[in-house]
């Protein structure tokens, strides 16, 4: 960031009021557009929170792309979509940036209903291939000369997903370009054996076998002899240039160019001019380096993936709480993991490329042997936990809530099915707050409880996220133990990792009202608040009861709580349909016991749940301690 | 099939009575073996019905497998498993083997619990590299020799978790072996740019780039000159047969083995035995021939792929039913389908390799231009409808209930969130039959209806599945409309693709009993007999109300039902957790109904269900008119 040189010119962001002035600039102004979309983005999101070092990297792509296309005629998606926030600023965002994330401000990924240039709404991976081709087919059948570009990190390429769409569009042939944005990482750092093909780190089995089967073939060339062969043997350096990462994409009939340089605006839009040629399917391989602009995010781009606040001078990144009574559920899990593994050398860790956000740092560096990262492949992470648990492996796949949904039939077919003890920690149940409907976690226990031999476990606080987790790791089945984003209040003083009893409760207060409360995982705490806070204002004493076990729940203390109350108050963050507060009344009714008590169900309505910070969006949804407290005194 | 041949010779099969038996025979006596394994698995399955022809493809590798490898010891992971019959025969199931799929006999896939030569349950495809490199994971941790194979078909080469799995092989490492099955098909003819691979039908881009670059490079090869590059370009067989389908494994660090004549017990074995030798991993490309050894599969494979009963002799298929009352729903919605995209040109079918399965053969005949079969992906399936309908077209995904299980994030992410007008057309749900736990459809209300925005349509019958398809195509809006396997009744006599009332069911029956029953879909017809049979007996008459919308359900109808009545029964052939039942519980517990209208759920329980004939396996679980009856005596 050199500020001192925007001083010297007049500044240029502020006159992009089109998309066509960014195509108007003169070439020799891009570099300055370019520092000016990095400072904008930094202070910013230095405010604001958000995902930094990816967008820095692709400042000078964004604009290429919009001095070559049209937005308003070809269709441009951003995979994950996190890197489109110059995207985004050029794209007649820019006044309103700084609402990023926040609620009712512009979203922190691409959506369709932010604006028209948002092509393809995005928030998970490895989708932007599948959704341009299926545009490509639809200009195809109603004719159009729009171009469709998908742009794919590295890290998403190693979705399933994504071969799925290029082997498909390989076969179609018709004209889409993808752009591999490559900063060989995804969020923490690639996986796999396409991240060396990419890298040119071509394995050594197959230069072996190309430098005997070239060799062979001049061989077999009259006139060519052992001579050529010699120089051949020689030319390790041209055959490894010759087999670029190109010959993988060309495989599935893809024409490849690159690499090329992501930061050089004249190569970029050289490339992206030969692209926007093509007939066929093109991809343009394009090398990025996260953070780009910003030293500190260049130099540690993972702390900087997706960041809160932070002092764009210092780097310091503001501290959501301090000490060890601020400690998240996911700072939780990860120590209780460790523990449970020193004593159990049968665990084993497994992460979708979600290393730092699923808090298995600690674990990597303490079992590295024990520790595996799969890249992107949610899918391909649930299967391969099932083959380790089938060999007397303990395997946790820790995930966030929202991502596992993309292995809902691997949870059915490969592991509950057969029964399988392979454990879920999943991370980011609830409400997630700024990333906002593609990535809060208020489905699982809808797509999980119907899911024959399935346990689910929802623990409140510290102590009993450890023992369910203990708990977890001992039983010899498939569990999900499911627990919160954010702080993880120390609410409880029980031994830690203590197996907890199947489908056995806790009463976290005792009451003589007639209505009793149920709450589900984090929200006691919210419970605990509303109850006490009517207790003080001199209201009656009300029951407050933690199922810890969502299946198989427990029956006989939640149909003794039904016999001793008139009105039994179920609060989750999850949606309304299928969740805990449904399963509460498929018992009821099954026991005939709805005729005498009623079941107020509150939870998340039918309707995808915007971004904002998670205290707006409880007190919207009256999931905090106010609404249920007003929910309570409605019917006592 | 030559049944004098076996005449000449004792026969070998009943003397397999031990793995160690395949391994001790002479070579000279495997042709003989593979004769008499073909014609058990031809007469068998003629009577039972079941997977034919991939069976009959595999017969010869099965025995080199089980010469080479001993699953005592080693794993061997069938892709699918529907080609695992000859392996059942070989792993002490012969003697069962003539109750294939039948209730309480062996199954129709491989199933940890039916032998523990059956490493790993299978059903659903893609998955056998994921849980291979699980149990490699495990031996490399836990030490030991064992060898871990799977078998995979190039069908099932097409999903995108194989891809991610390999990847992850690749970068591991450790000894590993794939076993490529290349009958040249998945269920309909294979699709998508690797199919052109394997079968060395290289991209003429690709082709021309490498003669070019291989140019360059010998060019720059000093001593080497005009005169080689003249030579190269005569050469292009030469190069052909060097770029073998093997780079493509090649790049993600898989040695390569073949392609090796699947029907050769010798090359068979040896290509087994190099693989064993290798240290890590290996692909072993195979090429085999579907329905092998029985002509009239081998010519027709796509009619023998999975079979009903028929006559060894004539190949003659027992039909089901006969004429045009006996269309399946499968028919109807196929027809149906062809009326509606005839009316209107937006429309585009999609499958996910199951062309016949969901009955769109007609549409892609009559179509072709606007009939898309993606290969096994569904998720990528579900994302390119969303790019489809994203652009104005009307994307029609045909897929069974069970395989949408893959797609779940996508529907939730890509289509519902959008709020795209993508139509689910989900055959297969409710109780499948004989494929048994993989592949019932007994999950997807439950997996549907938390996602906002999803509308969901059950039609029980012809006219009700047509119209439910033309109110699908007319909502802007995500539908799944949901029908079962088998026979689609003439039930109703309304005019033909009427749009439907949203959130409007039908009185299928009226009554003055305090109890009344709701049925979902096709059990209708069977609620419908039970009341029937009631009031024949001197019963009383019974209201039977069909929701035909599940989501938006039809509020004020289920509301004024409940309230003229002190009983509702809710029929449906889904789980009991999260099915529409449990809609029905959420709903009167929202309007304080349950105090006087009792609900009661009649389902399936939290329990897998196994494989057998509907008729059998609905009379256990209570789902025929019989058991509806029994409910309904109990509680009048």
């Amino acid at each position: 960031m050199l500020p001192e040189e925007t001083d010297l010119n007049p500044l240029i962001l502020p006159e992009i009021l089109q998309l066509e002035d960014v195509a108007a600039l003169a070439e020799e102004q891009l570099p300055q557009l370019a520092e000016e979309l990095r400072e904008k983005i930094l202070h910013s999101v230095s405010r604001t929170g958000g995902h930094l070092a990816s967008s820095l990297g692709v400042v000078e792509l964004t604009i290429a792309i919009l001095r070559l296309f049209n937005p308003d005629r070809d269709r441009i998606l951003w995979d994950v979509g996190h890197q489109a926030y110059a995207y985004k600023i050029l794209t007649g965002r820019g006044d309103r940036f700084h609402t990023l994330r926040q609620h009712k401000g512009i979203s922190g990924f691409p959506r369709r209903d932010e604006s028209p240039y948002d092509h393809f709404g995005v928030g998970h991976a490895s989708t932007s291939i599948s959704a341009a081709l299926g545009m490509v087919t639809a200009r195809e059948i109603q004719g159009g000369g729009q171009h469709v570009l998908a742009v794919i990190g590295d890290g998403a390429m190693t979705g399933g997903m994504v071969y799925e769409a290029m082997n498909h569009a390989g076969a179609m042939n018709k004209r889409l370009i993808v752009i591999l944005n490559d900063n060989k990482m995804s969020i923490s750092g690639n996986v796999g054996a396409l991240s060396y093909f990419m890298s040119r780190k071509l394995s050594s089995r197959w230069m072996r076998r190309v430098k005997r089967e070239v060799s062979d073939l001049l061989q077999s060339l009259p006139g060519v002899g052992e001579e050529v062969f010699g120089l051949l043997r020689q030319s390790k350096k041209s055959l490894k240039s010759f087999f670029t990462p190109g010959i993988l994409f060309e495989a599935l009939n893809f024409s490849y160019l690159g690499p090329v340089d992501g930061h050089d605006l004249q190569k970029l839009q050289e490339a992206l001019r030969l692209a926007r040629a093509s007939d066929t399917p093109i991809l343009v391989h394009v090398l990025t380096r996260k953070g780009k602009g910003y030293h500190l995010a260049e130099s540690d781009p993972l702390n900087y993936h997706g960041v809160g606040g932070f002092d764009p001078m210092t780097g310091n990144v503001q501290a959501p709480g301090a000490g060890d009574e601020s400690l998240s559920y996911t700072e939780v899990f990860s120590t209780a993991l460790c523990d449970l593994a020193t004593q159990d050398t049968r665990v084993i860790a497994i992460t979708a490329a979600m290393r730092e956000g699923t808090g298995l740092t600690r674990f990597s560096k303490r079992f590295p042997s024990r520790f595996v990262d799969v890249g992107i492949c949610e899918q391909h992470a649930v299967t391969y936990a099932a083959g380790l648990a089938v060999q007397g492996m303990k395997p946790v796949v820790a995930v966030y809530s929202t991502f596992l949904q993309r292995a809902y039939d691997q949870v059915v077919h490969d592991v509950a099915l057969q029964n399988l003890p392979v454990v879920f920690a999943l991370d980011r149940a609830g409400l997630v707050g700024e990333d906002g409907p593609t990535h809060h976690g208020v489905f699982d226990i809808a797509y999980l409880r119907h899911i024959p031999n399935m346990h689910i476990l929802s623990p409140r606080g510290r102590r009993s996220l450890q023992n369910a987790l203990a708990t977890a790791m001992a039983l010899e089945r498939p569990v999900a133990v499911r627990y919160p984003r954010g702080q993880c209040p120390f609410f409880e003083d029980q031994e830690q990792f203590k197996i907890l009893p199947m489908g056995e409760g806790a009463f976290l207060r005792q009451g003589d009202a007639p209505l009793a409360v149920i709450s589900v995982g984090g929200t006691a705490h919210r419970a605990w608040a509303a109850l006490e806070e009517i207790l003080q204002e001199g209201g009656p004493s009300i029951a407050l009861f933690d199922p810890i076990w969502l299946k198989p729940m427990p029956e006989e203390q939640i149909l003794d709580l039904a016999r001793r109350s008139s009105t039994l108050v179920v609060l989750e963050e999850h949606a309304l349909a299928g969740g805990f507060g449904s399963a509460v009344l498929e018992l009821l009714a099954r026991e005939d016991l709805l005729g005498r008590c009623r079941v107020l169900c509150q939870g998340i309505p039918d309707a995808f749940v915007e971004h904002g910070s998670a205290e707006i969006l409880r007190e919207r949804l009256g999931l905090d301690k106010d609404g249920l407290k007003k929910l309570i005194l409605a019917h006592l």
